[in-house]
């Protein structure tokens, strides 16, 4: 028997031990594995990387993943180069099919996030056989309970705005702090509570400057001159409309500045005259070793994706319910995100200590 | 109106974000707190601290309880010195009642493990008004999915084993390391996983040197000639013993030496002849700032706590069931031990990544 | 005897240290201390803060200063209220030296960076009593060999390098670092060897984009199709020119975007084709609990700025010399910048290893 | 032109980060590189690890020692299996030069401690030609300020005291942690300096039961009634002999129990009626990622290192003087030990700030 593993999308800690412990449990039941470089596009270019009990060694408390991965190609729409040197975009699945079945693989598991798992429902539904296992920094797919990667990145915002706050109260300023989470704001919730954050901004509730304003001079009334703010960077403008980070003029490039964080920071600086600092976290939260409870998850994940993998099954995707793993369809994997709602207990739970929402 | 809160029992990270989250959501509902030093000796001695705002600002990163805490103390067999200068045991929960009713305490917040809520459950069978917070670094109480502390401990014994680990590849040895868990072996489960432990010896499976030297020498068969082994304090000796920590000859102490780590190392190392180093974690997993994890979970007791003692209710203990903070009677709290079974999903997992138990 | 305290300038993790050894010491002598809030304008203010056994109690590893900070004011250009309500700037050096004699100092520890100790050059230059304690993140005081706080700034810095390197190797990326460093480059110098980095530039070393592509394109030859590249905030832009931050358009605001990280990052990417991600560190560098080292070494400033203020000296700024503490002139201390030289023993050990300075 | 490296003596955090620095310096000149595995006696059984420049990719950061080390086996008093299976110790010290010059070696690196360093001036004396670099967690070398990993040592004590501390202030407890220092109290005096300790006892400085208690009872009368004791692993117990750990009765083995940490621990509890806990840290002080201090030193030994090795030079071992790396005779290297002397500034610094040394 054979199995392949793959990973596909952003980098998340934890992909490594998903690896590993999908590999260990292969081996011990004499399974052949077969790793792909880059995602889909390691199928597609055969361009394979042997997975031994060396190969995984080490590997649980390593972030990134050895397998590299990739977050643009899609095999129903692949850059191909024509004869002449141009880039054309072509339906290659037929192709990365033909390959699984030339390479002799049972199954697939593919690791990686909503793109990853949609691509992995159509492979499926042309005749693939995937165990799919979720990946979201996010922790944003309704169909499971949590993500790895995600406790690791709280932790790193977390820390962010434990150092944010003892320089907030010696130069009594507003510190911003502007963390991930495009369409969720559960990075800014969680570490907004973990790292007592006074204002939590994130894209499920809309916010008006009043509300912020108003917070920080009732914190001033109490006789404490900073206020930390935590911004999810897929929250909208005050206006509602999404914010489009600036690019650097005449540089014609596609770097992104100055999101929605500069956006609150300024006009809270603004609004209160209170001198205002704007930190953007970036990629250092999709980064370094994950935390024990991820490495965890992250075993359970790879552990039940290869459990599923020898056992035939195929459209599945590996979740978390309670405190079990177990499984759902893959296109119930992909078709709902996972938003912060007004019923959200940890919502409440910060509402009650005092964290303003901006509404 | 006016709520009392205290803290009993061993340390834990995460008792003083308890005590700032209740705090912060009955200030907001103009509802006055009162502390009481010591556990319920704070409360028979009417030691108080008084908890304002200022008190509890800059609490949630802090390890340790501003409150102080008792891990003796029981209000039903309380020393008092007589007259004569000896120490006598009486019963004063009498006294305890008409204190918390002079105090004009309407509820009382308790915040601690087995002892300190089967004292709050008899208090309230004696007409008390409280509401328990379930503390306890095992992780071992039936009543609920998980309690603050664990989380931060777990990570305290990973940190370790990975730095272990290093050492013990470059040398060629195997290291143990002995972790908290009386009488449920959790934390050596979560860290062993985490820490990839090769070995993991809990008080619920009892084990056989042969089965742990068999796991040593066939990683040695693969060119890995080093181990790591992680050992609950709770876990019996081969013999199925409970293994008493050893005392210095002579000196007639209560500091407790050896226990079941060095015992599980001096056999290894005599059967396998391979050298051998143990580490006892000990009292460091119960310190330091707490996890982001077990900040959000100890902020989350603490208001659904408040919450409850501001709505009248007693006799209840906050849980974590699945995602959700719900109550359940205190009686039930303290009944029953959560052990490590044969059928838990995470032992089962560490199995099928080769991890051995020793059975 | 009574000595007064205070800080000055940016945040700078080992504040808290100072200020608690330096009192610990007066205590011990029996010398009482006052604490001024937010730099000199509190002596101008008569903003004190007492200073006893308790108010210093835990403070050792608290970033931040429990005095507050300043980083603007000058008391020879102070900002004065007119009786019309219009802001003034005057001399109140003379009020500031009145406050000193009436509030009976005996001695001044003046903790901050360059600024602050220009100051206190004047302030004693007019007859005043001061003992001087450099703090600067960037470490680039000529007349001490290190200060509190730098220790702390690399680990920030080496620790989100060492999370960048994961993502830069598993998406084949470009990760551009910015790190603090205003006129220096010992913060990207000591953290770019330290974190592995492949390119690090830095104020004093002019660079070429030229040069940064070609060490990048050596590393895709030998297989590593990722690199990362250290930025210090000051250096200048590949035309030699200093880069100022833009700031987002229509918004009006002082707010810091896109600096020459962001600059760095888009040539690169243009140049190579290769993905590449721009991180800005900014204030996270500042804050936070101060490392061992820099306890310690704030520790030793304290103490030797005490036993100095107990003497009676005045006009002498403490220093690091090798492994000596020691005291210099104040008008020494603020009249060299200490910078990266082409014979500094660790840029040429960095060179030594492969790392490109872009020359 | 070809350079060996080994690694011998106990584990410490750098030393993977002395063999990447030497070998990209010695790959930046052609030079080739060969590692001996497990000390010298990787030489003399020619037991070899090719290093290139995929062996020393991601090292940087890694604890432990790729090349594996050892210390027990001396070459000039080697254990060898006699025809009889009876192990017999001999001088194989000829057969390691006749290797190394068979295997053409131009120069050796010898990494490692006292012992090591010794074997490698005895090896000088009879023709080899090697480069020593210092390793010691201790810091006990008098030929060199400070060796690698020490800075990760302390960083890993003061964290275990800041952990001990919130316990120790919460249950009014007395905390004592053992630390590593066999002859020299260095890590015990860093950290206990870092991490706030009350008192600290080191093998340097002779001390009595009375002296800690009054310091204990002191802090109590100031109503702290907590303290926190560190014991360097080499300090004699009271009566000024040296503390041999226990062994476990019964089970005849060599695994140490209670050393010298255990009896302070229960002489004070003994004495002042305090509850009395005990940790010793042990090996965790040896392992893990080393911090930016040590691989920065750690870089710089390795240069400095392969560059002598290049230069033909022999019997010189690398030293940090101040701020600046140079070289000192292999002699010089291990005839003395460096001691916390009465005169030491951060002693001295230590007692200002009110830490007891136990005289």
């Amino acid at each position: 028997m054979r199995v392949g593993i793959l990973t596909g999308g952003g980098d998340c800690p934890g992909l490594n031990a998903v690896i590993r412990a999908a590999a260990k449990t292969l081996f011990a039941s004499g399974v052949e594995v077969m790793g792909f470089r880059d995602g889909y596009r390691g199928i597609i270019n055969k361009n394979l990387m042997p997975i031994d009990k060396r190969a995984i060694s080490g590997l649980l408390h390593r972030g990134g993943t050895i397998l590299g991965t990739n977050n643009r190609d899609n095999p129903f729409n692949f850059p191909v180069k024509t004869p002449e040197g141009k880039t054309e975009y072509c339906d290659v699945s037929d192709q990365l099919l033909e390959n699984m079945h030339e390479l002799k693989l049972d199954n697939l598991i593919s690791i990686g996030g909503d793109g990853t798992l949609s691509i992995a429902k159509e492979l499926v539904e042309k005749g693939a056989r995937i165990v799919g296992v979720p990946k979201t920094i996010d922790n944003d797919l309704a169909a499971t309970d949590q993500t790895f990667g995600f406790d690791t990145a709280v932790a790193t915002a977390t820390e962010a705005l434990d150092k944010l706050h003892s320089t907030a109260e010696s130069h009594h300023r507003v510190m911003v702090l502007e963390v991930m989470g495009r369409y969720a704001g559960w990075i800014a919730l969680w570490s907004g509570v973990a790292g007592g954050a006074d204002v939590i901004l994130i894209p499920e509730i809309p916010w008006s400057l009043d509300s912020i304003v108003e917070k920080i001079e009732d914190r001033q009334k109490e006789g404490k001159l900073f206020s930390v703010i935590v911004v999810a960077e897929g929250t909208p403008g005050p206006d509602g409309e999404r914010v489009v980070r600036q690019t650097i003029k005449g540089s014609g490039d596609p770097l992104r500045l100055g999101g929605v964080g500069q956006v609150v920071g300024s006009l809270v600086e603004q609004a209160t005259g209170i001198e205002t600092r704007v930190t953007v976290l970036g990629h250092i939260q999709r980064g370094g070793s994950p935390s024990p409870l991820d490495r965890i998850l992250a075993t359970r994940f790879g552990v039940a994706a290869a459990e599923l993998a020898m056992a035939g099954r195929s459209g599945l995707m590996i979740a978390l319910k309670g405190t079990e793993i177990t499984a759902v369809p893959l296109e119930d994997a992909t078709k709902k995100i996972s938003n912060v709602t007004p019923e959200n207990q940890l919502l409440q739970t910060a509402r009650a200590t005092g964290i303003c929402f901006g509404d």
